[in-house]
């Protein structure tokens, strides 16, 4: 059969590159938008986003925190106070300099992250340590003007959330990025069936304002990393810049010390570039907006009962609590029913026609491997759910042997080279904690420091660029 | 016993507006941000928005609609396509002239609504009329600059949906417009517990590039109407300016007809104009983010007892469905926390002491009557759902009546003025259809023709400017 879905797919071995976009545009998760390096997020991949959405919320809401709303614009004499912060932004920022005809006293950021506008509301609602900790978290979008566009990994507008909490000490709000982090990682593998490395950005790769940068990094399947969250630990610098203070238990004035933490819509870049075959995407079960598709198969003289039966279908599968659509349109083959579907990710396919309603069974297709298996009808709720539970854990176990084969020692610079020459993936290896090594390191191999690991406990080795034992072992790679 | 926050807030006939402005800052659902025009929607009243946006959103799907994300920014050349659309909103727009230090080579808008950078991508999405109806909506901030602030009800940036739909024919682009003004009334009244009038605007008062607009209206305490939710026809002015066109059935290229409507934070503003007293918010049960909040009584020999006891109640209260808050917080006394949940508008309290212990009750307070009733505690869940329903409906009767007792019928310009000037509300009148009449009427009497009813089917009566025999029964009305 033509398989004109296929077809459009680019395979991953022939350019990894063109077969995400190819993906991403064929799937109809995103289109290129007619602003430079900007993206519209199509339904299907704003389905994925509302189900990380929802799952993320229902967490961070668990801990205590709550969802605002903060404007959009910050006035240039906010958003330049904290000097590392408009260091690190001032280049991709879009400026508002008018508005209808008026020219503006003042220019107006379009925001790029919001810690300058939060934390000057921060100044006004926080007097005494009973305001504390405050915790906050806005979905938003935000903007940072790129030269090209990446779909998903990096576009001049993205969708994201943005927490952002003020605590009583530093120990406190080290312990919420650090817990919020936590949460990533746990979602990211639970739900997103991601297994990541966590651990501390170098100096050179944190956040603009940060003291700690703490990161969650994953392997993509052409041994890229990618940054999948991060959360900061921001001591009392935009405090002190803000004038965010509290009157503390030993009635002193003192500076909040803050946190700030972050996911975007990347995720679903991710989730493509980690789980996606050369049939399209693959969805695991926990974040695929459906679960299962029914595709009824049928002749004229038999399309009352299939469907009726599909009908029946899809009603039971719902009640017992999957997410199962029943594709009735009449203007597509089967078979181009099914080739769309893979495409696009559903993990379960379930086929039925008129012999298998006269066996009382239907046929079960799961996603990932390809694997058929007719069911009992009365069989079917049960058999879902474990096949699910099977298929959310299969490419969670795949994804970290994946990484695991693709993980490298190293102890030179030349080592690196050859190993980023002939291989893909990450590189482990000693770090002496000197940025001119960090930068060496960065310059001959093109990796650079995705993260100092929480669990590096074994012996560091030495490091690449100088030869001394190293103070830290660490994961270079090349990144999205 | 001292009230810090009902002697905070202005009687409402004191100063109807200070009063709104005293509940909007006290009850923390929104605050001044440092940019013109702007607000900061704070926890509390963010979260009457999220519940907001799951009951619309709910109710989109259900009719096949799905959410998208399209550009913040849209290019100059394609905003200023549709000449009335441009015309309406040119003085309001905010424009992006610069990136980082670089002049951006064309001036890019940011949306004040989105027709134009949707249209863009649904000429590229659709082919045929398989593709449609195409049918999308958007949770998304716009910005509309404005002079002055009334938070939520006007403000440079606020919070909304739009939704865009794309049919064969005109036909089923007005349905689509009209169901999805009857999801918005459905919406307000069975849920938000406010009355509203369904109808068509007037070509003076219609959206920017639209055909028709249909709109719900509702009054205010002050008898002044908001208008709640629109509902747009766009005929194929879009779609010719932007060449959206498809194969149609009989193989001819035709333009699409579309639709568009939205809803926008201001429906925070109207459920405290409708509902809310003198004591701060009150909200219907369907909307409150906390349906009940349970306030423990005791001293410190008392303590463990009632908290435990109180802490089972909030777990046997969640699990029956209800969303209930206990408040812990041991900083603050009964009282006050009584006024404090008062302002924010939440039900039903519920108070448990040492000796409602012994007697094995609970202490039952309705936000809105201010009555009190003990409940057996095994009584408790049955009597909160009733109870809930009780204010659910009460809200609405109270808010339907208090619109019919401030509704006048006028047939003059003088009657309209007597009307405005020792009463308030709505005035029903005739009107010829001319647009001359209706400016008259604006600049004599400062209403404005609200809508024109679709049940407006008894005899109009005469149009108070001209005194001919009027086309269409109108509402007139001083608007927000």
């Amino acid at each position: 059969m033509s398989n004109k879905f296929v077809e459009a797919i680019t395979p991953r071995e022939e350019n990894f590159s063109r077969w995400y976009t190819d993906v991403v545009l064929k799937a109809q998760l995103a289109d290129y938008a007619p602003i430079r390096g900007c993206i519209v997020v199509r339904p299907p991949g704003f389905a994925i986003w509302e189900a990380i959405q929802s799952g993320l919320d229902r967490r961070f809401k668990e801990t205590g925190v709550e969802n605002a709303y903060f404007p959009l614009l910050i006035p240039e004499s906010i958003f330049t106070r904290e000097a590392e912060h408009i260091e690190g932004f001032a280049p991709e920022v879009p400026w508002v300099t008018h508005a209808g005809t008026e020219e503006l006293p003042e220019r107006l950021a379009i925001r790029p992250s919001s810690e300058t506008i939060i934390g000057t509301m921060f100044a006004r609602w926080i007097q005494s340590y009973r305001d504390l900790p405050m915790l906050v978290n806005q979905w938003c979008s935000v903007l940072r003007w790129e030269k090209a566009t990446h779909p998903f990994l990096r576009t001049s507008e993205f969708l994201w959330q943005e927490g952002h909490t003020c605590h009583e000490t530093e120990e406190e709000a080290r312990e919420r990025a650090v817990q919020m982090l936590h949460i990533y990682r746990e979602f990211l593998e639970d739900v997103l069936a991601i297994p990541v490395i966590s651990g501390v950005k170098s100096d050179r790769e944190k956040f603009a304002g940060a003291v700690d940068t703490y990161t969650v990094e994953a392997m993509m399947q052409d041994g890229r990393a990618l940054q999948a969250g991060t959360s900061h630990y921001l001591g009392d610098g935009f405090a002190r810049v803000l004038d965010i203070q509290f009157l503390g238990r030993k009635g002193e004035l003192e500076y909040v010390h803050q946190s700030s933490w972050g996911v975007s819509h990347r995720l679903i870049g991710a989730l493509i570039m980690v789980h996606g075959d050369d049939r399209g995407l693959v969805l695991p079960p926990r974040v695929a907006p459906n679960q299962g598709v029914i595709v009824p198969i049928y002749r004229d003289d038999s399309r009352d009962r299939v469907l009726g039966e599909a009908r029946a279908l899809r009603e039971e599968l719902a009640e017992a609590g999957f997410r199962i659509h029943l594709d009735e349109r009449e203007e597509y083959t089967p078979g181009w029913k099914f080739n769309e579907w893979e495409m696009r990710g559903v993990p379960i396919r379930i086929e039925l026609g008129p012999r298998d309603l006269d066996s009382d069974q239907v046929m079960l297709i799961r996603r990932d491997t390809g694997e058929k298996e007719p069911v009992a009808r009365d069989a079917l709720a049960d058999r879902t759910t474990d096949l699910l539970e099977e298929i959310q854990s299969g490419l969670y176990r795949r994804a970290l042997a994946f990484r695991k084969e693709n993980t490298y020692a190293a102890s030179s610079v030349e080592e690196i080279i050859e190993i980023m020459g002939r291989k893909r993936g990450f590189v482990e290896a000693g770090w002496c904690g000197n940025d001119a090594c960090e930068v060496e390191i960065k310059e001959k191999t093109g990796t650079t420091i995705r993260c100092i690991p929480f669990d590096s406990t074994e012996d560091p080795g030495v490091c690449p660029a100088c030869g001394e034992s190293g103070e830290y072992r660490v994961i270079f790679a090349r990144a999205y």
